[in-house]
């Protein structure tokens, strides 16, 4: 696994971006050289090795292409929540300015698709089918998380539904793009996007657990970042499907108020995720997806030895920092 | 030819968008439906019919993703430039917001591959290359306008670049990809787009021309709109370039001027390119690239009635409004 990492690492670090004009490349070099754990890249070779792929070099410019969109993703996610951080630098508007992060941003999806060029013209046209079906999928998540945030409401259905979209798909098309060029078959295909589709969802509601009961030591964001900005995360949107009427005053006052206005706003919206058992349905909603994700993978039909660099990859992602 | 025009209509206004979400659905709906001359997007049917493709629907999906990619870099340009109006109504990010600007912007990009991935998929990595070398080249094209803006003064060779990296690569892009679907040879490939290229040069040097000539019943936008915010067209780079030192300071005075301290800003600059003879300049160059583009065309080895459209066409518009 971490040789996979490694092989996209050092040919993303490899990789040469013209020089001119400096305002369109450089934020591009410098976005991407803040590095991230590169899962998604490596899901896609992961893939590929799984389903037999003669060389792994064959499915390095899919894997790049999924890194460089996720990128792109970022730069302008960033831009739209007005970020001033990602991966504890400067983002690229705030280095920069608002054209050249929505520029660069544009420039990282094409360099995307121009890596996914790169591949074996055999699998192009139905490597290009996948990709576009995810990146079309991810700008709709990103636009329903924006919707929702000006939403008082939102129901659970519409809460999985937006982090499927946002997040997940993404896992499975780069899982998917490696078995294309294994030449798995379409049912196989099938099977391993829906892994990645429904370990992303269990992901996300890790995260969303994380933010508020990580360890702040191996966490690397702030324990309670969503709580204070009231984000709509599976726990507040829990929580609100299923408070009494007699503690919506408590809950209300608790999102009017700013951490100034509270300064146990924290430790009060805890306490009522205690008493509603907000992390335990959690738990629960994401071991179901966990294992949902596993029959998708088990129902591979594959020798199981095969499949043990993907479950030891996700075990560990599913585990980290608790 | 215009039944060309008529065909890509009608398929843009066939196209089936999602209703969901609304807020990235409806300002690409709201975009495409602005209209436009669809010249780009023609060009790929002109040339595909050109160089004798069997069905040319075939090359719709093609055409249509040069059409969707034009319609990307204005809704990102608009914000960029800050533009209020496109084609006379609100641009997007006016009638939405930045966000919802960049998202459908991103949206309309993903949509211009996802066309692309309908062509035959015997041609898709062709296509996809040249469509992506065009794109950065346009992305690069965009970055140099607004380093320009921000330059005191630029040289006619960066000036003439940088129009061919924004808006002339994309009509050779478009040209190329005809050419791709019909099955022309690699020589009569880099001649069509070059074409193309020194064509969009024209055009470009003829709209600058435009702008400060043009018949104002006719042209559409105000009579000496670039003059009026310093633009650097090829009038002003010229000016610069040749004029003489003791013009200098009323040149200056001119440009530190804006048509509150000066209502006659646009009378005298008219003066000043007069007596420079910059019209002249201006039209010589536009000559001069459209005799080279005329040579690439007479040099593809077909017979010269299959190229009739594609000259129609380019005289035409090389004789619009003036």
């Amino acid at each position: 696994m971490q040789h996979l990492q490694k092989l996209i690492s050092d040919s993303i670090q490899n990789s040469q971006f013209p020089n001119q004009p400096t305002n369109l490349y450089d934020p591009i070099r410098y976005f991407l050289s803040l590095g991230g754990k590169r899962i998604r890249p490596a899901l896609t070779l992961v893939a590929a090795e799984m389903f037999d792929i003669g060389e792994i070099t064959d499915a390095l410019p899919a894997a790049k292409s999924i890194e460089y969109f996720h990128n792109f993703s970022l730069v302008h996610d960033d831009v739209m929540d007005k970020a001033p951080l990602r991966r504890g630098k400067a983002t690229v508007h705030e280095k920069w300015d608002l054209n050249v992060a929505i520029l660069s941003g544009d420039g990282l999806l094409v360099k995307a698709y121009d890596e996914l060029a790169n591949s074996n013209p055999l699998y192009i046209s139905d490597l290009l089918k996948t990709f576009n079906r995810v990146a079309m999928q991810v700008c709709e998540g990103q636009q329903l998380d924006m919707d929702y945030e000006h939403t008082d409401k939102i129901s659970m259905d519409q809460y999985i539904e937006m982090i499927r979209l946002k997040t997940s798909v993404l896992l499975g098309g780069a899982l998917q793009m490696g078995a294309i060029l294994a030449e798995a078959n379409l049912s196989d295909q099938k099977l391993i996007y829906e892994f990645g589709e429904y370990i992303g969802i269990a992901f996300q509601l890790q995260d969303d657990v994380l933010d508020a009961y990580g360890n702040p030591e191996t966490f690397g964001k702030q324990i309670g970042g969503d709580i204070l900005i009231n984000k709509k995360t599976y726990l507040l949107v829990k929580l609100m499907e299923i408070i009494k009427e007699e503690d919506l005053p408590r809950l209300q006052n608790l999102l009017n108020a700013t951490i100034q206005d509270n300064p146990d706003k924290l430790h009060d919206m805890l306490s009522l995720y205690q008493s509603y058992n907000i992390k335990e349905y959690a738990d629960k909603l994401k071991d179901a997806y966990t294992q949902r994700a596993f029959e998708r993978l088990s129902a591979i039909n594959i020798p199981n030895h095969k499949k043990e660099t993907l479950i030891t990859l996700s075990t560990q992602l599913l585990i980290r920092e608790q």
